[in-house]
C-alpha cells in the first residue's frame, strides 16, 4: 500500500469498515434504531461514518453467560450495587468482569435499502375487531383479495410444491389436511419443533369462518397431526402448543403445532389462539362464538388490516 | 450496632445477603446450573455462601441495550477485536464500556426446595383442565395454600413494602387496585414497559374466579390502568398487551400491563389470557363463563398442579 512511499494516513472508520479492520466507533453516528429486542437483547442501528453518504446496518447482541466460566463470573470480579430488597428477594445491577461482558458486533456496509427494510421493525398496535367490524371491513377486505397470493397454498395442495417435505396428509376433501414442517425449523432440534397443518378445502379463510360445521375438520387436525407428529418426531401430543394466527398472514385455514418448550414468535395472547380453545368454546358456547366475539389482537402499522381499521378503533 | 464497643466485624456474604447489601460474591460457591437459556440471555444457578447450609437463588439476566444512551455505547467506548468478513458483512467481538455492560442479579436467599424448583429448568406440558378438575382438585389446592404465601402481596397491598414504586392506586375496596412497574422492567424504556395491577379485594384467587360481579372491577383496572400509565409513561391503551396469567403464580388476581412491542416471557397462548377477552366472554357468553372452559395451560413438570393433574390428563 505504501509503495510509492507516500505516508500511510490513518485509515477512516468507513475504510477500516470495509475491510473488516474497525477498531471502534469513533467517527460513527446511529441514525435511526431499526429494532431493539430487549428479550433477546438484541439491537439494530442504521448509521453512517462521518464525511460518507453510504449507511451502515449494525446489529449488536449480548453474550449468552459461559456456563464453563462460572467462577470468573460469579466470585469477587461481579460488582454489585444494591438495587432493592424484600424479605428474601434481593436485586442488584451487577458490573461483570470485561471478558464476562462482550457482545457480538455485526456490521453491513455500505448498506442497501433492502437490508435496512430487512432489519427495520414496525411498530405494533393492539385493535379490539367487533362483529360488526369484520363484517363490514374484515370479511369484504378477504374476499377481495386476489386469488393469486394464494396461489402457493394450492401448489403445496395439489403436490406441485413442498412434496418432499409432506409428513403427513388426511386426502378427504372435507376433513383431510397436509401437515409439513414450517420453513423456520430446520428439523435439527424436536425443541424446536414447528409444523404447519393447511386444509383441503377451500372455503375456511379464518378463524371466523369456523362454526359447528367444522367441529370434525378442527378435532381430525388436532389429533391426526398429534399422532403424525408423535410418530415422526416422537413428541407426545401433550408437549405441543397448537394454535392459528388471528387475522392469519394467509387467508386459507391453517394450524400451527409447536413444541410447548419453544418461545417461537407469533405465540403470544392477542396474535395466538388455541385450537383446543376454538373447539371448546364452538362446542359450549354455540355454533356462532367465533362470530360473537369482539377479538382483540396485534397489528403492525405496516398491515392493511392497520390501515383499514386504523380510523375505527 | 456496635453501642457495646464491640469491633464491628465485616459482614459475611450471607448476612449482607439477607439484607441486600452485597458488595460481590466474594465467598459464594455454584453448586448447579438449574437453567440456562441463551436466546434470552439468562441464567439460574444455585450456590451456597462459604460455611453456611442455606441455599441461594441467583438469576443473572443480561441488560437490554440501551436506546437512549446509544451514542456512549457505539462510540470510541466500544471495543473491537476482528471475527470475520465477507463482502459487505464483517463481524467483531465488542467490548462495551462497563456502564452499557451490566447485568441484573436476582437473589433469593435462604432459597426454599420450592425456589429451587421453580428455576429449575423443566419440560413444560399442555394440560386440559376441565370444569370437574379445576373444582374437585385446583380449587381445594387454591384454598389450602398457606396464607403467608401472600404475604408480600399484602405487604404491598397495605404500603408496608414498595410504595415508592407506586404508579397509581384505587383505593376503592371492592373495584380498587394499586399498580406498579413489574421488578422485571427497569423504568428505563418505555417499549419495555410492564406493570401489575393488584386488586384489593382478597377474595378472588384467579380467572376462574370471575364473573359478572367482578366486570366493573375487571373494566376499572383496564380503563384506570391504562389512564394511569399514559399520563406516567406516555404510552397509549392501543400499545399495551393486557393480560393475565392462567395459573397464576400467586392466588391473588392480577393483571399485567405489558408493552405490544416486548416479547415478553409469559405472552404465550396456553399461560396468557387477554383481560379483553375476559371481559368480552363473560359480557356476552354469560357469568359462570369461565367457570365452564376447559382451558388448555403450560405447566412445568416440577409445578405442584401438575403432580395434581398429571395422572389426570
Amino acid at each position: 500500500m505504501a509503495e510509492t512511499g507516500i505516508h500511510v494516513l490513518p485509515k477512516t472508520g468507513a475504510e477500516a469498515a470495509k475491510q473488516g479492520t474497525l477498531a471502534s466507533f469513533k467517527d460513527f453516528v446511529v441514525v435511526e434504531v431499526l429494532n431493539d429486542d430487549p428479550m433477546a437483547k438484541y439491537i439494530a442501528l442504521l448509521g453512517r461514518f462521518e464525511g460518507r453518504d453510504e449507511v451502515a446496518v449494525l446489529l449488536l447482541n449480548r453474550k449468552p453467560f459461559n456456563k464453563d466460566s462460572l467462577s470468573s463470573l460469579v466470585g469477587e470480579g461481579l460488582e454489585l450495587q444494591h438495587d432493592f430488597v424484600n424479605d428474601i428477594y434481593s436485586k442488584y445491577v451487577g458490573k461483570p468482569p470485561p471478558e464476562h461482558a462482550t457482545v457480538t458486533v455485526d456490521l453491513i456496509y455500505p448498506a442497501t435499502e433492502k437490508h435496512v427494510r430487512k432489519y427495520r421493525q414496525q411498530r405494533r398496535r393492539m385493535v379490539k375487531e367487533t362483529p360488526e367490524m369484520y363484517e363490514g371491513i374484515i370479511l369484504p377486505y378477504i374476499l377481495s383479495y386476489p386469488p393469486a397470493a394464494l396461489q402457493w397454498v394450492y401448489n403445496v395442495l395439489e403436490k406441485k410444491k413442498e412434496v418432499d417435505r409432506l409428513i403427513f396428509e388426511d386426502p378427504d376433501p372435507q376433513l383431510g389436511f397436509m401437515l409439513h414442517p414450517d420453513l423456520k425449523w430446520d428439523q435439527q432440534q424436536v425443541d424446536q419443533l414447528y409444523c404447519l397443518a393447511i386444509i383441503h378445502r377451500r372455503d375456511v379463510p379464518c378463524l371466523r369462518s369456523l362454526d359447528l360445521t367444522h367441529l370434525e375438520l378442527l378435532e381430525n387436525i388436532r389429533d391426526k397431526g398429534c399422532k403424525a407428529i408423535q410418530d415422526k418426531y416422537g413428541v407426545p401430543a401433550n408437549s405441543l402448543r397448537i394454535f392459528v394466527h388471528y387475522p392469519p398472514s394467509y387467508w386459507h385455514f391453517h394450524v400451527h403445532f409447536v413444541h410447548a418448550a419453544f418461545a417461537a414468535p407469533g405465540t403470544a395472547a392477542g396474535k395466538a389462539i388455541l385450537l383446543d380453545d376454538i373447539i371448546d368454546n364452538i362446542k359450549i358456547f354455540g355454533k356462532d362464538y367465533w362470530r360473537q366475539r369482539t377479538l382483540t389482537y396485534q397489528l403492525g402499522e405496516a398491515d392493511d388490516m392497520w390501515k383499514l381499521l386504523g380510523g375505527a378503533v
